[in-house]
């Protein structure tokens, strides 16, 4: 029998996937669970998108430009515009989501052997992603206490080799909620002159932001042209992660120019999801500004809740649908397991993704990411459940 | 200024993608050109995959689970068993596109340096993601005189390493047309099983084969359940390249469990593709018929056309909707920049991928790929271009 690759071997399972044949063996026993585990917001994806799609005249569902549609690409131009930052459409490769935008510049940026800084805990897939180039990953850790704000300058240069491409932050993050400042991007910028790196931001929750926060984009500040590169989507955005449409944004036209080689070898991004992409960057803002209401109420219902629970420790950040919490458990791989398997509330459940999952070093083992993607009625049974468990899990610490 | 990749440098950039601009110019001149250069059917997709998604009644468009819906892998279960094929859902995983199925393989079966035999010419995106991969293309030469048919064993043999892992076909054969026959499917499986290697085959083009001919897939094969891996797609089959709806399909459980690892690390294929593709599956066997009709038709006039004219050689392949042609000219990279740049007949030109771009040797510069997907006048209208081009073009040899 043929063997399979190094690389497949050592490539990891999504942190959620180990939970998935428990999770559906507490279905088959009738439990019903809450799913915080899983970044897919259950907010209605915007009417109109359904609409462009439905009256799309089309006879042949053929290829798009394998940098996307002019069309879609100018519509972005203007959303761009919008949130303050100024880019053309050549500027611009539309992908098949986030996804296909890491793998483009993964491929663009980095040899087997080059290496990436990425503060953890972060987001699972990155790791995936390096995996499939043989890139490394080396971690700096972000502080619970901290909120997971930025670690110190010198924690990035104590990890900077000949062989570093790379700094790679997903702001606001996944898994922490964590809002970088336009402060934290300035010395992240400082680092990435001085050494010459490429500084890659994810910015796809970039719109759900609180506590009267505003998010900066890479894409503003002002002598990173040659090293600032954006992932981006609409999954999140506008609730539409099954359009799998996500884009590369970068101003540096040599890293683009090798970005479209792998663009133009994958042929081109999905037709219809960019008729929807197009439809969405028209949507009001008023859409948008009910998603943040939404999702910071909900976020404050998870926080309040967690708070009154003993032993549990939750920061209070400023982005995304993500809390990112210490619990007073043995591991949270076992606990999560033990919630689907062991226990219930009044028949209830609720499931989360452990945290050492989105570490790539050794930590992460009393935490757990929450996403606050129920409504607020669920949320609160949720926590109900949360806070019944763990007064009664036997790995209580 | 960060340096781009080493394998993103030397990753060949899609041997249509150098005319573009040509083209572009020639249009602006306000010439009429025929595309004859890409595999992008004119024929109708079916209007059931339309209506499936306008009656489709989401109201949030949502991850679909990483392998593709289950109920769109049980229609492609029943698919396959009408073409003579058994499989289980479980051997099957959803991608974007062929592209991205093959993008899983090379990524689960293959790292750097190791070994991949390829007959040429092949479809020229092999080549990118086998640079992606850091995986070596080692191309075995089909030669024009027996129509592009299997290389002879030794041929094979000569060429296995001990980081061969693999060997890849695509049948029928783009961009050659050629129909593999089942005694040379059993060539390969002897190959493949002396030397324990991976047996590649892209059968995108399956229904697709002309003269009273049968395709055979490598699945139906005794004994290569650990071996054959399929690459599939709806794109081709039902004129629905935009859909983005692929499929790996292989009988090895290690592989697919590798593969899933990184279908998880890019979430989901489109959701909107696979309720087309699940309708397509659907689509009765008189439209697939009608393809083949139109289609074979087409070839007829193609091939009736370019033997007529002096000096050009044309096999008379038995699949797909290609022509691998040989001109009397020095160059066909040349050639077809001419055609676009120099060239017109009654205001109307012709474009074709030349041959060169389709070889990993230094092979193919007399030769290019037609695709037939225009309609007869047109293809007549095309051959008229050519045969009036081949009398005038100063580099004729």
């Amino acid at each position: 029998m043929p063997t399979i690759s190094k690389k497949g071997a050592n490539m990891p399972s999504s942190p959620i996937r180990k939970l998935v044949p428990f999770a559906n063996a507490a279905k088959k026993q009738g439990k019903k669970i809450y799913h915080l585990n899983i970044g897919q917001p259950d907010i209605k994806t915007p009417q109109a998108a359904f609409d462009a799609v439905k009256q799309a005249d089309l006879e042949v569902l053929a290829y798009s430009p394998s940098e996307g549609f002019e069309w879609y690409r100018d519509k972005i131009v203007e959303y761009y515009g919008r949130v303050g930052v100024n880019i053309t459409s050549s500027d611009i490769i539309v992908s098949t989501g986030a996804s296909e935008a890491i793998s483009f510049v993964m491929n663009s940026c980095f040899d087997a052997g080059d290496e990436i800084i990425v503060p953890e805990p972060f987001y699972a897939n990155y790791n995936g992603f390096s995996k499939a180039g043989s890139v490394k990953v080396k971690p700096i850790t972000a502080q619970i206490e901290t909120g997971f704000a930025l670690p110190p300058m010198e924690d990035f240069e104590k990890e900077i080799t000949p062989q570093t491409k790379a700094i790679l932050i997903c702001n606001p993050s996944n898994p922490t909620g964590y809002l970088y400042s336009k402060e934290e991007l300035e010395v992240l910028k400082d680092i990435v002159l001085k050494h010459d790196l490429y500084l890659l931001v994810d910015e796809v929750y970039r719109e759900f932001v609180y506590d009267g926060k505003t998010h900066t984009s890479v894409l503003t500040l002002d002598g990173l042209d040659e090293h600032a590169i954006v992932f981006d989507s609409v999954s999140k955005r506008y609730s539409a992660c099954g359009a799998r449409i996500g884009m590369v944004i970068s101003r540096n036209k040599e890293m683009m120019a090798t970005a479209m080689k792998f663009a133009q070898a994958r042929l081109s991004p999905p037709t219809l999801g960019q008729i929807m992409g197009a439809a969405m960057c028209d949507v009001p803002q008023s859409y948008i500004d009910e998603c943040i209401s939404e999702y910071d109420s909900r976020r404050k219902v998870c926080i309040e809740r967690l708070k009154k629970m003993e032993g549990v420790t939750v920061p209070n950040p400023g982005g995304a649908f993500y809390l990112f919490v210490k619990f007073p458990v043995d591991d949270t791989e076992r606990f999560c397991k033990w919630l689907l398997e062991s226990f219930d509330h009044n028949g209830e459940t609720v499931m989360m993704a452990p945290g050492a999952g989105f570490y790539a070093s050794d930590l992460g083992k009393q935490e757990a990411r929450l996403a606050y993607v129920l409504n607020k009625e669920d949320l609160n049974k949720a926590m109900d459940c949360l806070e019944a468990a763990l007064k009664v899990y036997p790995g209580r610490v």
